[in-house]
């Protein structure tokens, strides 16, 4: 198992944040990741979810969030910019050749910049405009913003397996993006990327990701922060 | 001058785009990151934003934008990807050693995942709640995500001039991010990010690049696109 206290590579994460965002905390790219290549880490966990953030973390993490990624000599944050880099390490997440290694970044940058985004101004919208009476037309407003984004992913993807011929962290960003739209109308018209996330959490390192971020958060339940 | 019909390098750019767009458009990153290191480059001007794109050009950009960029061999999309690709082979826009060179990614990705969703957010409610009676709250309602992440950034830059010990794409692609916050009110507190701006946009690439960018759609100006 990658989790080991005496690892070189650390990562941080939260020590509890709320149920509903047990599974989807940005940490897990990076362990999934981690777990493809068998690459053992330890995990420094900080406090709650947003908790104000001892100024030391901010030197790592300019915004507060998790996870930061430290090995020998190197500190990084944003969990795409860690990924490019273990990848880097390692070709089953990316390969070597310059053309392959291009497409991987490509779809990177696709599901952080293109598809992320769309989806979370609808998450942003479910909590800042909490019981306000015009929330459901916000939300209406800006869903064509991801319809679009998903309709063209999915034709994108067509009937293939992974994005380009075989699967890399650009495929690992994607999943992981699409996993967080929690609304079904949203992605059940596309039966081809319900299929693709699927496949993606098939994946026995997956699996081992998520069990142990759910494990971290676990010994905390009973005592959740004030 | 990098543009050139006959360069081996081709980018692809909007004919025509609304009066307030221009200047803004992301090829300008990749035309500023191609005009700092001298690379010359060709541009195929594809149809209005907007409009519908021929099924072609899906096939090379999924989500029907600019720019793509092709060279001998290779197609990519994601102007952050395109950057990266780009900086791979040129010191002067990204350290070759592998801390240097991660360190200048992870500013990339904090540019165009932590910094751009949230200022996007309120220009895709500017436009998508035009007219709406509750538009000005939803703009209030998501304005503090813009305002922590843009006085996060202004405690990370600090008073240095640079986000690392010197100029990089991360630096490249986030001046690019809050010259798109056209809001004065959200950028003027922080006089920090204000200067940083100023000094990425009196790079004299930056100015042939914009230059280039205003030249391309002039030549349309008196003949838009139905």
């Amino acid at each position: 198992m990658p989790i080991d206290p005496n690892a070189a590579t650390e990562i941080t994460a939260f020590r509890w944040v709320p149920p509903m965002a047990r599974g989807f905390v940005k940490d897990l790219r990076v362990r999934w990741a981690l777990e493809e290549i068998g690459q053992s880490y330890r995990v420094r966990r900080i406090g709650a979810a947003f908790e104000d953030k001892p100024a030391g973390y901010l030197n790592e993490q300019p915004f507060g969030q998790v996870p930061v990624y430290k090995e020998e000599g190197l500190t990084l944050f944003e969990s795409g910019a860690i990924l490019i880099h273990v990848a880097g390490k390692d070709e089953r997440l990316m390969p070597r050749d310059v053309v392959g290694r291009a497409r991987a970044i490509t779809w990177v940058l696709a599901a952080l910049n293109s598809v992320e985004p769309m989806v979370q101004m609808r998450i942003a919208l479910q909590f800042s405009a909490q019981d306000r009476d015009w929330q459901a037309d916000a939300l209406d407003a800006v869903r064509p913003f991801a319809e679009t984004r998903l309709s063209q992913l999915s034709q994108a993807l067509g009937d293939r397996e992974w994005l380009e011929d075989r699967f890399t962290i650009g495929d690992l960003l994607m999943i992981d993006v699409l996993r967080s739209v929690r609304e079904d109308s949203l992605l059940a018209p596309h039966p081809n990327l319900v299929a693709y996330v699927g496949r993606g959490t098939a994946r026995p390192a997956f699996g081992r990701a998520m069990a142990a971020q759910l494990a971290d958060f676990q010994e905390d339940q009973d005592s959740p922060l004030p």
